[in-house]
């Protein structure tokens, strides 16, 4: 057993990890650690609101019980030395400080966006860009870290780069268009989005969220060439707005393809990769990486998301796009708070405990 | 005054007739008809629900004076001479039967999909394409009508065209990907949408309504060419989406220009379309036709969509698009059940009578 | 095993006996019935929406598989010496006609209202008014039936009665006044509520609903003497009311006992209660049958109805009455759809199954 | 023209001072204040949200003009004596602090409970009990202020005490019992409710809520004798939940009365009381006090909170109660942030102007 740390544990990611990590096979979960306010308490005292006591817990599983009286450090009293891995579930700010001194010892798998776009750190998504993995070595030869910061993507991002992995691979990409409709639980509680702001509303707006998914889009799926990505040479282009929707990002997706490509052998191509995926062997990888459904009303975020506990990226809606001489357009679903999380994060980890790279 | 009746008047789009037509200038409602379940009641009690005793009346008004007491007809019963104009508000299979008959001696404006994609019937946006109205003339010819079938387009045209034209006069227009966020009254209420499928969810599918928008957009920004509408030469591809969100539907937009376009120009030529526009001294005009917000949270369904009692198209988040090599994508919400449906049909009929075509 | 039918099995509590009846120990289901409109096709068919395609499935679980194939037959076309027990989920006006013909050979056990206020018909919850099903024996008497009619109460007489039981046996029990906050799926969806009508909404009034959580609550804490039922000699007042939630009534209670009765013994006597509970061997029976919450923001309805799969009657809240002189007041939550319906009739077959009264 | 101040002026309920300030006859808005984070901003500046950039404005009306480019001050460097009232929408303990000191010169009209339980206050509810306002002169007296501190009621406890009134004066009451289903507008939006919390769901406690409306409520109703009010000999309890209702306040009734009452006679006293109520001719009172429906779907939240500008408080389900021998219960909607807040204020501004105590 590897042991773990989750840093930022209290908040809506950080709880994802503890249910992620409930009984791993291969990681057990030794400290958890928050900000100042959440210290030395119990666990599930520190995730209770202190003004309404409303405990602030959102899964629809029950707080684990190895966890409840776990008491919570403070992020500067962690001994990175301590761990085998450390997952962070930080705000980018504190990210960029805190992962670089844990990674001077440790393995640390963060949530944040803070290394993501620096030229010696890959995002990875299992499954899709394991090669890219190798650039963590030379992260730490360059960093001189016996560690390494391996960053998860955004949670928009995720679903997006795994459907257009197969149409890539096979059918080649020129451009894509995208318009997200995304879950309350992207935003986190503290506060997250406003119950006034959101009930019978859209906001068309997320501060800094297209240009995640443009960028992070092109370097999961570019090449690696020498010790470097090279961003695949498609052009990416996204508007992401909020909806009253609990968890569950839903994308809607048009793409221009290099070669002529209908929807069927788009379907045969996801569904072939899916199958072949991989990591399908890994602990916490679903059962299907990608389904398809035929259904013209699928998938719809309340119905679909929980499928194979949200590890799952469920396409919809697939057909021939009536713009673009060659392209296609569907609808993608993909769990933000699982597949695009914590739980995304803790399959990372077992990729790369798998390939000795952890 | 023009005598005036509405047929359908108990649904969603018939209640918005009543409201629209409430002490008009020009227009009196003189009769109002709908099925054979509501024939013979008083409109207040035809429009309550036989079970629940629910009043299914969902217009933030209330029920004007006016109508509460005028006996609901028979649609057969209607006897279309006694009428200067006749406003429909059917289901298109009903549409189509009963619209030729009241043609043959009066005009009818139609909010049914029916006619629309027929060689000699223009579909109206009064400011957008008015001099498709000649159409119509030629249709009377055709047909040998007194009157004529002059429809809207589907609700979720309307925003998009609008938007469109000043970018299609000055920039030209290649490609147009849309995606939607339609409100539930989008969908009526016989019973529309049933709280259970769309709570804490999206539908990803409007049958038949991404076929809709897809050609009324380019025959509405079509020329008008001896007497028939050449389609605007632009290429359209949408995915209709359903959010929870009761009136107002957004839609994301991105449109590939012909000449380079940035945000601040497309902007300028929103706005001074929308000053010039030709529709603004009617009674029903709003003030501002397009209004382009500067805030990147907005236009918001809930917030917006009342903005000059819904009759003026809410533009935001204009900015250029990182995909194409000349484009530009934005976010606009227009009013389904104000501008989109029976009130953007008495605007038209309002430019009809101006033009003396009606 | 013991061969089952389902009456009525396409709407929504039919659709949760296909659910509580998959892989059930001693009970299979061999035939499904529903309307003319469903008859002939397969279950799976049947059950998606004909204009919109949807799949008016509600339950978080998938469509087990053993029913998806099964042909759904017509009511008529039932010959209930088939089996050895019916469910039915009928509306009432149907289940008038319907249950006494299969009542003369095989028993029934029904949630519609039809029966439940007559003389020699129990309305049982397990574990409440076990002693009650006596009079099934009576019933088959006095009509020369072989099988019985044995209705289940109201999906919202059911909380209240299970946490008022504990009370009344030990502080007895004058008044209860109770408001309700009644789930979405308690009004089914054939359309149930429509979504416009209780998006950011209240709906005060549930036809009929009041008058029967009044009288039925009587009549379940009533005693059995000589034959029959004496309504329990406590007054009932109730407001119902629908709230948008999914799932779960939340009911605010408020009690004017006998005896004086403080918070703390309530809660004793409760969780005593829970944990003798007669029907705690059964295979459908919750782990806890009670659940008493300390913490006062619970329970809430979208975290707490799952809880042993909606079996459990969760109550919070429970303090001392500010306006009786002997008084509590507490909040509870039920599952409508389970233990108040479908899954609740599955745990009252196999507790007549085990008192071999069917 | 009255020169007044509004303290808290960028929080929800400053936001509804600023509207029902607007163009007042009798008063103008010469000063907003705030905390330290917004003071020397422009108000439409203050009320952004500095993260997301989302305008903080929750009303359907726009910013008013005439209070955008107003500069937000400082609390602490308000000079009460400027003013000839001030109007304060704090939290609870700031009021404690600053009220006393406005109070010292300046009459303060207050949405805080800080001062409502002391003996030389009153809590006023204009039509209800004007009488107390006496009680004003005395604490100014007690305390040598020039000024005086006049809080309204809790938002909860407004409608209820309105409804009661009538049916006291004319039957007697023994006891209240009263289960509300409020607003989220009740909670502010700093942050309030979060989205995740409320969606789907309702939550069964308010801290504090239930406390101050039963204390309030007899307060209010209670009689003013030598100085002093005894609180009405009526007994209250409550049960306070938020349920996912953006505006209004709901409330189930049920009312032990001294004397018989049928809903008819009831109903009756309500008009009457409606009609003959002592603040008719106030700039801010609504044509209706009271409205009383017979269609026992309303009240409804999003249907009726608007009536009057949402300074009506709407009845309906008026019945004999089936548990008291003696008793009627309703249902009853109150805007909480209109009638139950800031427009409340300034209606009982106006009633302490026209008796001369301003």
């Amino acid at each position: 057993m590897l042991k773990v740390a989750v840093i930022g544990a209290t908040g809506a990611v950080g709880q994802e990890f503890v249910i992620a990590l409930n009984r791993h096979k291969w990681f057990e979960l030794t400290q958890v650690a928050a900000s100042e306010r959440s210290a030395g308490k119990k666990y599930i005292d520190a995730i209770r609101d202190p003004n309404s006591g409303i405990l602030r817990w959102h899964n629809r599983e029950e707080v684990p019980e190895y966890v409840k009286n776990m008491v919570v450090s403070k992020v500067d009293d962690i001994k990175p030395e301590n761990f085998d891995l450390i997952f962070t579930a930080l705000e980018s700010d504190d990210a960029k400080i805190v992962e670089p001194k844990f990674a001077k010892t440790t393995p640390v798998i963060s949530t944040a966006a803070a290394f993501r776009y620096e030229q010696d750190v890959p995002i990875l998504i299992p499954g899709i860009n394991d090669n890219h993995a190798e650039l963590l070595n030379l992260q730490r030869k360059n960093r001189g870290w016996k560690g390494f910061v391996a960053p998860l993507p955004n949670c928009t991002t995720t679903g997006m780069a795994i459907t257009l992995k197969p149409i890539l691979d096979r059918f080649g990409i020129e451009k894509v268009f995208m318009t997200s409709m995304q879950a309350l639980s992207g935003a986190g509680r503290s506060p997250g989005v406003i119950a006034l702001d959101i009930m019978d509303n859209v906001i068309p707006y997320i501060p800094k969220e297209e240009e995640k998914v443009q960028v992070e889009t092109k370097k999961i799926l570019g090449a690696m060439n020498n010790g470097s990505i090279a961003p695949a040479p498609l052009k990416v282009s996204c508007t992401c707005t909020r909806v009253p929707v609990l968890d569950g990002h839903t994308e809607s997706v048009f793409v221009e393809t290099e070669q002529t490509a209908d929807a069927e052998e788009v379907k045969k191509e996801m569904l072939k990769f899916s199958k072949n995926v991989s990591i399908k062997d890994l602990p916490t990888a679903p059962k299907d990486y990608i389904v398809v459904h035929d259904d013209p009303t699928r998938p719809q975020p309340r119905i679909d998301r929980e499928l194979n506990d949200g590890m799952t990226t469920v396409v919809g809606r697939l057909r021939k796009d009536t713009a673009f001489d060659n392209g296609i357009k569907y609808v993608l679903l993909s769990h933000n708070e699982k597949m695009g999380s914590a739980k995304g994060a803790v399959l990372l980890a077992e990729l790369l405990k798998d390939r000795n790279i952890l």
